[in-house]
């Protein structure tokens, strides 16, 4: 399936007991509609607050859905105005959603004006950010492959390569800018260091071979705070 | 001064006693930091949730303001995250922010998907409706002059009569419709009865000659249903 969601009704993608999250309201969705206990699996997880422009999951039926266009009308009228089932498709027994992904693409959406409209989706930029500079260190990030100083500690990842191959910010609108990052996959909390650190470069309190040297150290308190989740999409999925 | 804002946490544009308004909280801002009591006058009143991406409205001072940017900051730090000051400039004496307006256009949204990001910014539309269709009909509103038939009742409004000069339907990316509504002025009320007889004929409840008979009628009962306030932008006021 492919869906969408904003994040900040949710603690994150990802079962919890005790927490709202959207698998936990997709799975009870499918579980009614189908009436048995279903159990789908994303191509990733996002964390609280964050949301998917895109986001694809699988589940296993014994038998191929009659009606994958009913099921969806269904399912979107028992999960709530926040969560949009998009398409349900069959595909090869084979096939996973998460382990099948090619790459990953987030988008980071700030705005540089005061928004009535637009702040409960982005972050508001401060004034005088140096775009031009985050976009010098951005670029660092295609020629770097351990991104341990980006990962959240003690967390069960078995490795921090990471393989970048977009890392932009570009223009969005006369007020807008959007940091688009595509790769391979991504460590935990890691689009958020990502651009926290690039925004002190954009600040000017970090220089561009400074956020080298962060990268450099692996080390997780060299970079900068990790941004708000509220304006991260995970915006596309590639198989 | 020209602004914009989000129409949700307000009980409209105009001071009530004991409610919330846009009126209210950006008098009350004006008088902190002006240090005594301000009025403001704007170019229009929109209903409670109405929104506006763009409102203009005037106040009188003794002398000229010394640093116009600095009172906009210093709004915009009080006046909360729903309502953006965009700009504050000088006029001539006698010009008046609701008088010279010579022409109000507003935006009404529609999307046909689900989405989990725009909901509260717009209206979702059924699946199936016409455009076509209202377009026809929308078109009948540029050779209208009496509008008693989208007039709210027992208003003090001395006429009926507006001159609408764009009254369209057009679409917005993929999934999205906007109706955009340009008139010398407009009557309370008026563009969400008139996009929800539009809304019937687009469902093939109304002809497109019903829709002509309904204003012919000058009987606010004849038109449909008025729509959600929501979705309804004042987008721009011209002098």
């Amino acid at each position: 399936m492919r869906l969408a969601y904003r994040g900040a009704p949710f603690h994150g993608w990802q079962c919890q007991p005790g927490e709202v999250t959207v698998q936990s309201v997709i799975e009870a969705a499918l579980s009614t509609v189908m009436r048995r206990d279903m159990k789908i699996v994303g191509a990733g997880r996002t964390d609280t607050g964050v949301n998917a422009r895109m986001m694809v999951a699988h589940f296993d039926v014994d038998s191929p859905l009659t009606d994958p266009a009913r099921l969806v009308r269904n399912l979107n009228a028992i999960v709530g105005k926040d969560i949009a089932i998009e398409e349900i498709y069959e595909v090869e027994p084979d096939k996973h959603a998460r382990f099948d992904a090619t790459s990953r693409t987030y988008h980071y959406y700030a705005v540089t004006s005061k928004s009535p409209f637009f702040y409960p989706l982005s972050w508001k930029a401060p004034e005088g950010l140096d775009f031009g500079k985050m976009n010098e260190a951005a670029a660092i990030l295609l020629e770097t492959a351990d991104f341990t100083s980006f990962a959240k500690l003690h967390t069960d990842a078995k490795t921090n390569i990471c393989r970048v191959t977009k890392a932009r910010w570009e223009r969005v609108g006369d007020d807008g800018w959007v940091f688009v990052i595509t790769a391979d996959r991504f460590l935990r909390n890691m689009v958020r260091a990502v651009v926290g650190t690039l925004v002190e470069v954009g600040r000017g309190k970090m220089s561009v071979s400074q956020f080298a040297e962060v990268i450099a150290k692996r080390d997780r308190c060299a970079a900068g705070t990790s941004m708000p989740g509220h304006a991260l999409y995970l915006w596309e999925v590639t198989y």
